[in-house]
This record gives C-alpha cells, sequence and structure tokens, in this order.
C-alpha cells in the first residue's frame, strides 16, 4: 500500500525481495508508528530471526518471509553437488520453521516452495525455481487479498462506522491485508465511512499498525481503547466489525483469533451489529475438530505490565498477571458470522 | 487498610486528618503501584488542587477530601467577625467545589459539613462543628463500606474466581472499597478466592490501584488485558463479577461505571455469571430519569496514546482518538444485577 514520506507517496510491500543484494525486504514493524523503515536482511539466518523479533508479524507476512528466507538461503549456496545443496537447503527451511515455532504460515509456504524447487535438475535450476516460487507465493497471498476486497467491499456502505480490533492489515500479509481489504477497496470505489480500531492490548497493534495503515491510506478512522467498544454499541455508533483470523476450523467454523475478538462478538449479537470474520483460504485448518484443541499462547506478563511502567522484580513481586494471547470462539456465537473466506476461494 | 513498608504494617486510611498541623493526609495515588506515599497538604487550595490533579480519586476519597479541606479551610479563619467568617468559607467552599466540577461526591459532602456547623454560634463553634462534621462524614463512608463487606461476603464461597473492573477499592473511598468490602470480609473470614483484576484501560486502575490494593491485603489475584475476561468466561474460569460504580439510577436501577463495565456486564450475561454493583446509597442518584442523560465525560487522547508513547504532534496528525471515560449500562443489561446498595442502608 502507499505511504507517504517526506510528502512523497510510494508504494510498499510487507515483505519483497531483492535479487541482486539477495536480501529479503521488511518493513520493521516494531518501530511504527514512530517510524516507517524497511530492513534488509543479509542471509536466512537473519530473515529467521526477524520472524522470532517480530520485525515481521501476521499470519501471511510470515509466510511470505519465510518462503523468501527459503530462496535466500538457496540462492547462497555455491557450488553444483547436489547432495551439499540439499543438506543446506535443509539446513535453511529447518532454521526459517523453528524462527515462530507456533505459527503454521512458515511451514506451509516453504513446503510450497520446496515442492516447485523439486522439478529443477541442478542446483541453479532449484535455486532459480526457489526464488520464482516465493515470488509466487507472495503475488498470490496480494490476490487473495484483493479478491477478499472485491467481495467485502460490498458490505461497506455509505457513512458506515466500523469496528476493527487487532491488525490484520497489509502490515499482516504481503499487501492490503483481510480485515482492511474491504475497507481499502471501499475507499477506492469513493464510498466514506469511519473505522474504529481497538487499541488491542497488550501489544496494541489496533493503536500503532492500523490506525498507522489507515492514516497512510487516508481512511477516517479513531483508536478506542478496548473498553470503548460496549459503550459505542450500546449507543448505536458502530454498523459493522470485521475482524482477520488466526485459524478458522473448516469442520466447524469456529474462529481462533487475538484476545478480545471473542468480546466483541458477543457484543456485537447483543447489538445486533454485523460481525465479518476476512480470512484467505490458507486461513482454515481442515484437521482439527474442536475450536478447544487451539492451542493458545500464554504471553509474557510484561506485554501488560509495561504499559504503566511497572517491571517484575523483588520489590514488586505483588505484580501477577494472566496472559493469553489469543482465544477461540465458537460460532455459535458469532450472530451474523458469515465469513468472507469464500471470497478467496477464487 | 493495612501496608506493609519495609516489613512493617500498620493501618492507613486514603483520606484522614492532622488536627495538631491542620492537614489533610493523602495517599498519593498517581505513585500507585510504584511508590507508597502520604502527602500533607498545607492548606484548602492546596487540597483542592490535590482533587483536581488526582492524587486522591474515588467518589468517597473525594467527598471525603473536601469535608476536610472545608474543616481545613474553616479552620484557617482568624478572628471572631461572622460575616467575614462566613464569606471565607464561602470561598473555601466554592475554591472546593470547582476542584472537579463533574463531581457530585465534595458537594454533597461539604453541603453535610455546612448544614453542621450552622447549629454553632461563634466562629470558634462553627470550626469546631466543621471538622467534627467532617470526621463524621469519613467515619461514616467507612461504615458503609463495612456494611457492604458485611453483606457481600456472602456471596464469595471458597474456590471462586472474582473479576472485578477499575478501582472500587479502599483508595476509591476512605477505607475498605466498595467493590472490594465483600472480598477484604471473606478473606477475613479465611475464606480461599482468586481475583482477576482488569487492567482497565485507558487509565488502568485495576493494574495500578486494585491489584497493589490486592497485594497488600494478601488476596490471590491476576492481573489480564480488559481483552481477556470473555476467553476467561468461555473457559468457565469466572464465577462472580463484583464492580463498583460512579452512579446508579434510583428511579430505573441503571447503573454508570467506568468504560468497560458494560461489556463485562453483557459479557457476564452471556456466560449467565452473577453481576454485582456493590455501592454505598450515596451513589444513588433520585432525580435522573433516564440513563443516558448522565454526562458522560470525554477525556483527554492522551490517556489511550500514552502506553504505547506516542503524543500527538505534527509529526503525528494521523493519530486520532475517542476516549470516553466511563458509560451507563441499562439494567435489562445486567445478568444478576442485584446491586448491594440496600446493604449500606442500615
Amino acid at each position: 500500500m502507499n505511504v507517504t514520506l517526506h510528502g512523497k507517496t510510494r508504494h510498499y510491500r510487507t515483505v519483497a525481495f531483492d535479487t541482486a543484494k539477495n536480501a529479503v525486504l521488511l518493513i520493521e514493524q516494531r518501530l511504527l508508528p514512530h517510524e516507517f523503515k524497511i530492513v534488509a536482511t543479509r542471509d536466512y539466518r537473519e530473515t529467521a530471526r526477524a520472524i522470532t523479533d517480530m520485525v515481521v508479524r501476521g499470519a501471511g507476512a510470515i509466510g511470505a518471509t519465510a518462503a523468501y528466507g527459503l530462496a535466500q538461503g538457496t540462492r547462497a549456496f555455491r557450488g553444483s553437488d547436489l547432495e551439499k545443496f540439499f543438506r543446506h537447503v535443509e539446513a535453511v527451511y529447518q532454521t526459517l520453521a523453528a524462527a515462530r515455532p507456533t505459527a503454521v504460515d512458515p511451514v506451509n509456504a516453504m513446503n510450497d516452495v520446496r515442492r516447485h524447487m523439486a522439478s529443477g535438475e541442478t542446483v541453479a535450476e532449484q535455486q532459480a525455481l526457489a526464488l520464482a516460487a516465493a515470488e509466487d507465493f507472495a503475488n498470490e497471498d496480494v490476490r487473495h487479498c484483493e479478491e477478499i476486497g472485491r467481495h467485502g467491499a460490498k458490505l461497506i456502505r455509505n457513512g458506515m462506522r466500523v469496528l476493527t480490533h487487532c491488525n490484520a492489515g497489509w502490515l499482516a500479509f504481503v499487501d492490503i491485508g483481510s480485515a482492511t481489504a474491504p475497507l481499502y477497496a471501499a475507499q477506492t470505489q469513493g464510498k466514506k465511512f469511519h473505522v474504529f480500531c481497538d487499541e488491542t492490548r497488550p501489544r496494541s497493534q489496533g493503536a500503532t499498525l492500523t490506525a498507522w495503515e489507515l492514516a497512510q491510506q487516508k481512511v477516517s478512522h479513531q483508536i478506542i481503547a478496548d473498553n470503548a467498544a460496549g459503550h459505542l454499541m450500546q449507543r448505536g455508533e458502530i454498523d459493522l466489525v470485521i475482524v482477520g483470523s488466526d485459524r478458522v476450523l473448516g469442520r466447524t467454523g469456529e474462529v481462533a483469533n487475538k484476545i478480545g475478538t471473542y468480546t466483541k462478538a458477543v457484543l456485537a449479537a447483543r447489538h445486533e451489529i454485523p460481525f465479518y470474520v476476512a480470512i484467505p483460504l490458507s486461513t482454515i485448518d481442515w484437521n482439527l475438530k474442536r475450536g478447544f484443541d487451539i492451542p493458545i499462547e500464554d504471553r509474557h506478563e510484561s506485554e501488560v505490565l509495561g504499559a504503566w511502567g511497572v517491571t517484575k522484580s523483588g520489590k514488586r513481586e505483588y505484580v501477577r498477571v494472566a496472559n493469553p494471547s489469543s482465544h477461540h470462539h465458537a460460532r455459535r456465537h458469532l450472530p451474523s458470522g458469515r465469513t468472507l473466506a469464500a471470497t478467496a476461494r477464487t
């Protein structure tokens, strides 16, 4: 999407590749909204570290990063010995897979790249195929989000006030985003609407990422504390909710997403406000049978404590925190919970 | 309640009076949980400033602070000219009333003190009556909270997990608190239970004040991001919700409280979890006819932005915030919403 710096507007993808330098280019998301910076990883280990350290986050974005990282590592191999090459590729793969062990997207993306590589007969052919496959993967991610936008824009009517939670925006994908795709498409069509961005404590992705994104695209928006959404719904000031998802169960329709999503779904049901989950097909898990089987990451309490400057120390042993990072909500809790999954099935 | 400093445990009230120094003694709440400090205001202007600057907050606490402040100002008068004295008292009253213009508690408390002063015939008599009335006001506040605790403790059973929002604890009153009163009383009775403190963004009173309070009384507790409550309820990990209130409409039973309370009430209804509002009678407004008539303070956006270090400046004009500070929720949204108001009616 577009970013305006010093008065100049340029298009950026969240994840891209510099073929000449064999570098993965990433928007350094930890600096937003304070600073916009592109980092170029010099080798696949740096790429893996960028995933681990949350320079890049979001399902689509880390999938593409791992795909490019595998191509990057593959292309760094010197020589023509296929056996040595395979061992090298395996090491690259394992390093990138271990970068965020609970995520499935990097592994799926890399498996895709490896499948395409297999048709090459020489090291050089496989290196070229790896890069082409990574590029295809990234372009597919963009195309899926474009489709979500094309279908989802129909939901947005003039004057609507839309709530979103966390960041399922272009920073979470290669471009455009899932929950934001209908917004950006509607904006392009000239529709007027307003977006409320949940702050999304404890990591505040709504306040730091989604609000920044929307500002860059000049979409009318406001940040609200997570506590304020119920109040706004009670007063009839929210017409539509659109969120993304970490995982949707294909068998049951259950949705897992950032902590707080379930709360917004219950509130939307109470107030009969349509609630949409916008995802590409790759988010659907066809194996799991029950939402309660989705693993929930218990993250560090410093994420909660950080906002008010308390650190856990001997002096403050009374500070105790529970910090589940995401949760699932059963389909029965979704009021108008038709997902936009089908929009990516083109 | 008790505070342990350097291994020594001592009892403190949130608001107290030093007769010899004619000073109001306040726990400096803005420093919590980092530092425990008692400030002594030297004159009524300093007392008014302490209310304005949020050194002290909470309905009962600022009521008592204003009552003591009026006595403090009254006692500072030198001379016996009744007419000059009345003008002086009026100036003190107006200064304290203007300290937090939207709050009704300081005005109610000071009217109470003035009523008692009226039976004095000399300046000296009225000065003595003012102090006695302020002390009575503070002691009454404590007694009401004790009664809430006595009745409310029956709600707490062994093994229960209780959610509370914001701070309706002893720091919001002279002592004991309203929402916390049942917890402290149950603790004294030897019951075992666990408390989840909502962080309560944007000002985070749950994380900074309630958690600190509970730690001082050695009540088992954890801080959670406001987003986590629905997740815990969905998993059956919350058995009871107790909150305080800024204002309850006597005519309709509607409750106004810190932003986010309504959300928790809707979630509790969804999961059939009992939801109690613990208040002294002074919180009941017998005049207003509709909850939607309760004025909602739109507070400064810096409260929302502060947590992630963004300030509004020329460079960051894209940062927009909506920050309503409290809201009302209609009685029909309260599931088992019997209030504990009656417990203070003794």
